[in-house]
């Protein structure tokens, strides 16, 4: 009982400072994406990928979280991009306390997205709000079919799940519309992205989506300022 | 600060419960093995590959950790092979405790191995000794070769590193030996062996290391029974 009540006030503190960084991103008008998924299943390479395909009409910059190592956070910067790493240690998962911590020396304000990188897993995170309006999950083809089902928590909390690595699937042999049933059975409401980040399939359709999403964060924008202005 | 006490609190009881754990295994004269990966790189169909490269010749049980569903369990059972499934909930990891519950229904006395098959996670299992004497853990070539790099506790801490899905290395873009590289920087003593549980490819050089191990744990029984039939 005694863990489970330290357990229940750490993520009641966290929740309590995602509310701040949620009112912080809300005030600076940028749309921000909680990207988690099992490590390895192209988290990175989606988003090179991303930044690639917006980076000419949006401003956009980059959270990266891992145990180790900077390697993201520079591949990110090699395409022009500001990034900020957040090395964990041994912690296996983003807080809203290190984004708040990282929010001091990187500020946000006008950006069009900012994207959080968590760290490679598919529990933890789950139970960390960052303060973000998006939650997308990513899993690759290669990690079979059954892994809604396995991991159903994260799964059953994402506002857009991508299926990586399609172009893997008759190599790995799995059946996509199998992984994508299970994916919808976990969340009826999530919005389904197959897409091969290495042969471009599927990619524009996530491109389409998000550019929208974000479309639409920065006409809320312009409205609010047209309030503040007349008011 | 408080956090952190808690967090060596918990760890420290764990490895009191392990220490028992690992006493109980040593009287019962059986090898056990802690079997780890991130989701989805393929740990149950190693375990069905092994199963049926040694069930003829040995006696072997299986310990499922999952957070939700028996699919894994049923898998093994499938085969003709003792399996108990532990469903973790919302817990990231297996702990000794656990694993000693599950002990008391599930007795592994006489059994020539033991494979306790962890939760699908590539970092929070590192810290929780269940007591086995043997630690593998098992890297998808999928998930990119930098991997070793970016979870280094868990791929320090192992006995043994199987590299799996070699098979998927060329449309993956992934450099075998690049990926192995990697694994001896983090543990330069770690066996490695790169297998393809699809093809079949290396997966003998593994089974046949696997049956020196076993081997080796029955004739230390051996010797401890004659020692005891002469005191």
């Amino acid at each position: 009982m005694e863990r489970i009540s330290v357990q229940t006030n750490v993520l009641k503190a966290n929740q309590d400072m995602a509310a701040q960084n949620r009112q912080q991103f809300e005030s600076d008008g940028t749309l921000v994406m909680n990207l988690m998924s099992a490590p390895g299943a192209g988290k990175t390479t989606l988003l090179e990928a991303t930044i690639k395909a917006l980076r000419g009409r949006y401003q956009l910059a980059v959270i990266e979280g891992d145990l180790q190592t900077d390697l993201d956070a520079q591949r990110i910067r090699a395409l022009g991009v500001r990034s900020h790493q957040i090395t964990t240690g041994t912690v296996c998962h983003l807080d809203a306390r290190m984004v708040a911590r990282a929010l001091s020396d990187f500020p946000v304000k006008g950006l069009d997205l900012l994207v959080i990188e968590n760290v490679g897993n598919l529990i933890c995170p789950a139970s960390y709000d960052l303060g973000e309006s998006l939650r997308v999950i990513l899993c690759s083809v290669a990690e079979g079919a059954e892994k809604p089902k396995k991991y159903p928590v994260i799964f059953n909390k994402a506002d857009v799940v991508i299926v990586n690595k399609t172009d893997l699937a008759e190599a790995s042999g799995v059946d996509l519309s199998e992984l994508e049933t299970n994916v919808r059975e976990v969340n009826p409401g999530a919005i389904v992205f197959p897409v091969s980040c290495r042969s471009g399939e599927g990619f524009n359709a996530w491109i389409d989506w998000l550019s929208g999403a974000i479309e639409s964060r920065n006409a809320i924008n312009r409205l609010g300022s047209m309030v503040l202005t007349r008011s």
